[in-house]
Formats: structure tokens, sequence, C-alpha cells
């Protein structure tokens, strides 16, 4: 039998839940102009008002579809650049310039907003399900004690993969071996936790080997005791854990970092990445911020390759799957997603 | 509930009928050499005869699906660079080189054609259902007081979204503000006429403002009164009607123009503009001819470009379509929509 | 009744038996190191083990489908570059770096090969029905007496266009009349003769053109007997037998040559073309070899160039498939795609 041709199980879902937080970019992405980004395969229109509050509109005028983004500013309302419709920053038509009357239905939805930790957070579901209380903690992005490097990335290929990806650091001895991968990561233990909506996969490395990246910014050129924690919650916000000191040195200086990504589907086929990286050492040394400007994109386009790889195969087998082993070392990544399955079926049924 | 989600209509037709007539091109693009041009989905292979005849053949030779576009004409007949068929002018092979006998049924199909006012037509159905009377008319393209200048350009997007575009021309005062639209275009009253297969849209602006390719064309550097009706004729032909003058000057030079249209589907989301500006004032003058052989595909790419950019945004929706609200304004453009409707839906019976 | 719209018979299959062996490519195409080649619409990755043994695997990890021939060679087995998975060559995981257990159905597909003729042959279905007896016969590509020049061309196009393409040689007149056609080969009478899995059809040419190529290779330059067999090995091997010599002279040399096609199936759309010219004249004389070296590419891009050409026509149909008309000249055509037809449905029914 020609194992090729069997789908065995569903595999990475393309779909993601609706009434979810999810990042729409850095908050320095958005200023007084028009931008338009692409969420979960809608077409959506930032723009900042003139006391500097975030907008995001649907990016297309209920009159005929025109994107507002190709549109301009008029104070903190968005003129239309077809027919010249004028919205108000709740949605609401507040002229059209061809009639006297406006219809309670001309507005476009206007998707609540939340900017928190240089992020710009936006939801996606129905408006009156929109709880602030569900967006994941993220303390190290707005203290003063931690500094934060930060960039965007963009991949071709459903966002699940990210997710996945991050949840099995196992990859990072294969994957990156020049960076922040050694050859003792993938065969240390590891331990899972999980809940409704987030999942924490532990990996604690004691006089393990220093990767490049790690003599290069902490200055760790012997020995290290590594204690990595990775953590989901839903729908694509993740937190790497990261401390590292030198073995067997009592009271060594522990360098802790928060590796922040944000996962956010663009279309079912592409994906936005937003990451921070935040360190509690150092945090005035601009050599060393660069190391991590520059360093953690390099790190992350090798797992945006290898998504985008695995994304050409998959699609290829589509409407089918091809077959699919599930290891021990996959339980996180299973974990969170049967949680966005669970979430999507929520949504369904309701 | 969030609106992006929920589709209320069909929006923009992406099928056109096909016993119609339809511009194929200006007539001064074929010559005595084979061309291809897609039209309504089918691949045609047009040319003329030695005499002159324009000629318009599937293209697509009936043995092997070879384009015969790729071939070379023989006198008045094509022969095809696979296996060397020869096809004469009427469709039917004159000679299959391996072999001696002509099959009845070797033969492609010869597309009824009509050369007019420097436009060919053509007729994309049966051929004994091809009647000549149901070309629009268009004096002005044959008529030496009106002197026409004439242009093609291209459209990645479904024909009927030029068709729309061109009965609310409430669009002028904003996608067009840097030559033929003004602040007042959008507010002027209008009215609407139809009949089976056409619709007329009529603007009348008294005192209004003189755009900037108005002042250039024509001199009216004052207030003017402008009379402008959008005409559109069944499945793809529109006729701006455009005179204006100076207000308040008894007798003033009224300048009058017809600007066509012919907005012809390429393939179901593809569509070719063959365009021709006439006008009666200073008909020799090559200044004015070239503001607008150079100005008008300047203002219709605008055109282009808004209907590109709403073509991707409702392709992503497919097979749904994004909820949209019909203005006051869209009386003449949902008239032109539901004309089409019909016209399919005639066909489709039949 | 408009012909364009009517599908009259099912034509070019877009599919392929997988119970067969394919040509995977040219043996000098594959070395110590790894190699992706699509086939069928599989990915597969191809390297050679030190003992240049060749081994063609799944190109898609059993544990989340990343790409073998992203990874890299350890001896003779194959390391993901995901997660580190080690395969041997025969398909069987030999390392899972984050477990100590290696689960049995962890591994992927390993292809039987043949090497053979200085091409390498892959089966694409089950590998117990792998019956190498199913090669078809190929002794001048190992044969000292031959010299053989090769190449490798790519086609966007289904397979079956060539497949057919090089049953029907009548196009030599056509579409190659400036290398190896002369008018006198499409009128020239041809037989047919075929089994379950071949056909041959023989063409006879008495006193006939001597076309460029043979004038420039071969020094016939006045009147030729030309005697020309195509055959047909499914599901896409391809000798075409050629001989020419001067007409009328008693004992004149015969310059022989065997055409050797190899049509594999890359995706449904596209196909691999590797292809040896064999001759059995002048074997020592490099100027003849590079006449054939650069000529035969020449003259089959004109093949693939008509095959993309119709698979532009015949794509713009589907679902549906427009009208086509056999002449006597495809009885050979037609049954290798009966043929094809048939070893699909033997499958289907298996």
């Amino acid at each position: 039998m020609n194992v090729a041709t069997h789908a065995t199980k569903p595999g990475y879902p393309l779909e993601f839940p609706k009434n979810q937080w999810y990042v729409a970019g850095h908050a320095e992405d958005f200023g007084c102009d028009l931008k338009s980004r692409w969420i979960l395969g809608e077409p959506i229109c930032f723009y900042r008002t003139q006391d500097n509050t975030a907008v995001a509109l649907a990016d297309r005028c209920i009159h005929r579809q025109m994107p507002l983004s190709k549109g301009f500013l008029q104070g903190d309302n968005v003129r239309c650049s077809y027919h010249g419709i004028l919205y108000a920053n709740d949605g609401r038509a507040v002229e059209i310039p061809s009639q006297s009357s406006i219809p309670e239905k001309c507005r476009v939805h206007r998707y609540p907003l939340v900017e928190s930790g240089g992020l710009l957070w936006i939801w996606m579901g129905e408006e009156n399900a929109a709880d602030k209380s569900m967006i994941p903690g993220h303390p190290w992005l707005d203290d003063p004690k931690w500094k934060v490097v930060r960039g965007t990335l963009h991949m071709k290929a459903r966002a699940q993969l990210l997710n996945e990806n991050l949840l099995d650091l196992s990859h990072l001895s294969y994957l990156h071996p020049g960076s922040i991968g050694s050859d003792d990561v993938v065969s240390a233990p590891t331990s899972m936790e999980f809940d409704e909506r987030s999942v924490r996969v532990t990996r604690d490395m004691n006089n393990a080997i220093s990767p490049p990246m790690f003599i290069r910014a902490m200055g760790l050129d012997g020995r290290i005791d590594r204690h990595q924690v990775a953590e989901f919650i839903a729908p694509g916000f993740h937190i790497t854990h990261l401390d590292a000191k030198a073995t067997g040195q009592a009271g060594a200086q522990v360098f802790s970092h928060k590796a922040i990504h944000c996962i956010t589907p663009e279309r079912a086929h592409s994906a936005h990445y937003f990451w921070a990286i935040t360190r509690n050492y150092r945090t005035e040394d601009e050599e060393v911020s660069r190391l991590w400007r520059e360093g953690a994109p390099r790190v992350f386009t090798e797992d945006i390759d290898a998504s985008e790889a695995i994304e050409e195969i998959i699609t290829a087998y589509e409407p089918g799957y091809p077959p699919e082993l599930d290891l021990k070392v996959d339980g996180g990544s299973l974990r969170a997603r049967r949680i966005i399955e669970r979430l999507i079926a929520q949504e369904r049924r309701a």
C-alpha cells in the first residue's frame, strides 16, 4: 500500500475562532494615516484619531466595497475615495454627498481595539462579547526594568504551523543550531500543563551547552543551567520564558528573557508574526539590544522557512491530508490544536 | 453580530449574455496577421482577408485545441501550426494534409462581425440570432464634424464594475478631482430613464465649477453650465454625453462631447476597455486632441484602479458576498445590473 | 448553436496510473546530496548512498511533513532538519532524538528504484507489485556501438499532451520545418500496431526531402529513404526509431537513431521531459554530438510550446472540455489514451 495516498487525520487547522483578541500589530505601526491590514481573511482599515486613539474599521465601504484605506482622513473621519461617503470613527456614515438622508445601515463594522504593551489588540468577533480581561498578561512589555526590542515578519503559510512550532522547542537543536539551539535541547525532559485556553511546556537543562547567541548576548561561554517554558495562550499569543545562568556558581546572575510571539492569521494560508524580545539584564546596552533585534528575526525566519516548506507539501494534498505521526514531544502542540478546534466548534454551535 | 460575515445579495455579476454584440476592439487593431483576443472566456483568432474584411474564428483548432493564432495566413486561409489543417475564413477546413477526405465537422466557429464607427463588433451567441439592428447607434464616430481620439485599456476585474461605475457619475467628485470632477457634481440632481436594454442617467449642473480638464481643453475658466447624460446600452456600450458652456452668456459656445466606453468581458475576472472621445469643437486642433488622448486614459485608469481594488475585496469573500448598501444614486447602476441578469436568465431558459 | 460551449468527450487525461515504472531522471542527475523532485503529484527526496546506490524516499517527514530534502545526509541516513528524526535508506526511522522508543509507524515510503540505461526508474505504486520486467527495453542506451546525448526539459502542461504528440508525427511538417520536418512527412502512409501497453506507428517515406537537421548531421543533401517508427510503452516511454539513407544508392549507409523520450508527470498540469538521442554513426564525432545535443532540445521545445498553448486553452474550459475532432492520423495517439485510461480504471477497481 502506498502510504502517500492516505489521509489519516485532519492535520493543522486553517480556520480560527473570531471571538478572540488577536494582535493587529505593534502600536508604533499605526499613525495618523490610513493603513490596510488583513486579519482572519477580513480587510481592516487602521488609523489614529487626533487624540492618538487607534481605530479599526472594516476596510470596505458598505456602499460598493471600495477599500476605505484608499481614501483619506478628514479630521477623525474617513472619506471613501469612490463616492465620498464620510465615516466617523465609530463606523457610522456622517455624510453621503449624493443624498441628504443617511440610512441607519450606512455604517461599517468598527472592531474593538485595546492598546497595551506596545501592541494593538483587535477583537474579531461579536462586539458585545469583547472582554478585555481575555487579553493575555504581558507585564514585561510595559515594565522599565525590562528592555524590549521588536519586529514584524510575514509568513506564507497557515498560522497554526507557527503555533505548534513554538510549543515543541525540541526543534531548536536542528533548526537553530547556529543561534539558540544546542544538541542537548532535544533530549531534555519536558513537562506539560494546560487549561481551557493555554498550554505550558517546561524544559529544564542543567549543565547544558551554551548556544552561540547566549555566548554573544550574555557572555555565558561555559556550561549553563537553562530553564525554558513555552507558553501558549489561545488563539495565538506565545511567551517563551527563558532563564540562563552559569552552571555550579552559587549566586550567579540569572539572565531572564520573555520572548513574545504574536501569531495572527492574515488569510487562510498566511500569517503575521509580531515579535518582541524582553530581557532583564544590560537593559541600557545597545550592543545587546542590537544582537537581539538582528538575531531574533534570523532565528524566526528559519521557523517561517520550515513552515512555508510544510505548507507547500500539505497544500498539494488538499482536500486530503498526508499521513502524519505524533510523537511524545507533540503533547503541547496537539493540546493547542485541540483548543483551537474546540473554540471553533463552540462558535459554530452558537 | 459581525457584519463582515453575512452576504446580503448576489452583487456584481460575473457572467454575461452571449446573444449580444460586444466590441472586439478598434477596427485599426486588426490587420493582415493573426491576433488572439479572449472575449467572454472564449479564445478568438482575428485577422483580415486580402479585401480587408475582418474575420473572427474560434482560436482553437477543432482537431487538438491548438490556437490558430499561433499558425499562419495563406491568402485568406489560416494554417494551423500543429498538424497543418487549413481553414477558410468561413471556419470550414479546406485541407487536412494527413488525409484526403474532409469531414463535415472539421470546422471551427466563425463569429459574426460588423465593422462600424471604427469599431469591430462581434456576436458571441447563436449565429442565426445575430441581428445587426441590435448594435447601438454611434453616429459621431463616423461623422467628420466630430473629431475622435481613441485608446484601449485592460482591467483585472469583472466587467460589471465598470458598467456600474459609468452609470453613477457622482464618483467624479472624489475619484477624478484633478481632471473632470468638481465638488458640485456629486450633489447635482439626477433623473433616470430606462427601457428593456438601456439606461440613461441625466445630471444638470448650472453655474458649476469648471474642472481642470475643461479649463485646459475648452478654455472654460469661469462658472459653467454642464449637462451630462450617462447612457448604457446592454451589454457594455456607454455614451457619456457631455455639454458645457460658460454660464450666463447668451449664445455662448456649447462644447459637446460623446465619450464612448466599450466594456467587453475578457474572462470572468477581467475586461477590455475600448474608449473613444469625440468632440464637436476645435476638431483640427491637435493640442486639444492630445489633451484628450493623454488625459482620458489617466481618468479611466483611476476607475480601473478602484474596480481592481473592489475586485480583490469581493473575490476574498467568494463564494459568499460581503454586505452592500444601495444608495439613491445607484438607481441607474442597479437597473443595468437587472438588465444583465435578465438577459442571462432569458438565455438559460432558452 | 455556438460550438464553443459544448464538450463532446473527456479529452486528454490529467491522471496517471501508479503501479508503473516512470523515469525519475538521468542517473547522472543524482549524487551524494539530497534532491527534491515531484512525480505524479508526490514530493520525493532522492540521494545516493556511499556505495552509489540511488534512494528515493517520500519527501515529507512522517512526523510533521517537513521535506526531508531540506535536511542533511549522515552517512547513508537522512536527518530531518526540523526535529531531527533520522531515517535509514529503507525509510525506517533509526533515531528520534526527543524519545528513546521508535514506533513501527515512524517511517516514510521508500520508492523502488532501478538504474538502467543511464536512467533512474521509479515505481510509484504498491511496493509488492513492482516488477522489473515491466521496464521497457532500451538496449541502445547501454551499447558502446551507439553514441548517446541527453538532456532534460520541463513542461507546464499535462503529460499526456506530449505522449500524444510523439505518436502523431504528422506534426513534423508544420511544427518542425526548420529541423526534422519536411513537407512530405505529413502525407506519408502510416500503419499502426498495438498491444495491452504499447503502440507502434510506422511511417515509410521513400525518395523524400531531406530536412535541414539530416543534412547537417548525416550529410544527406539529396533525396532520402526515411523509415520512422513512433513507439510508445505505457505510461510514458517513447522510442522514435529513425533510419535514413540516400535514395537509390545500392548499399548506401543507413543512419540509424533511437530518440528516447521519457515523459513523467510532475503534477497534474506539469511534466518532466527526459530525453536521449542515440545514433550508430560517427559515434566519436563531437560535432555531430553537439548538433544533436543542441538541436534536439530546440525541436522538443517547439512541442512543449504547442502543448503549453493547448493546456491554456483546455484549462480555461474546465471542468468541461471544448469539442474536439479525431482524424485518421490520431489512431496511435488515441490508442495510447485508451491504454492510460484503462490502467487507471484497473487501479480504481483494485
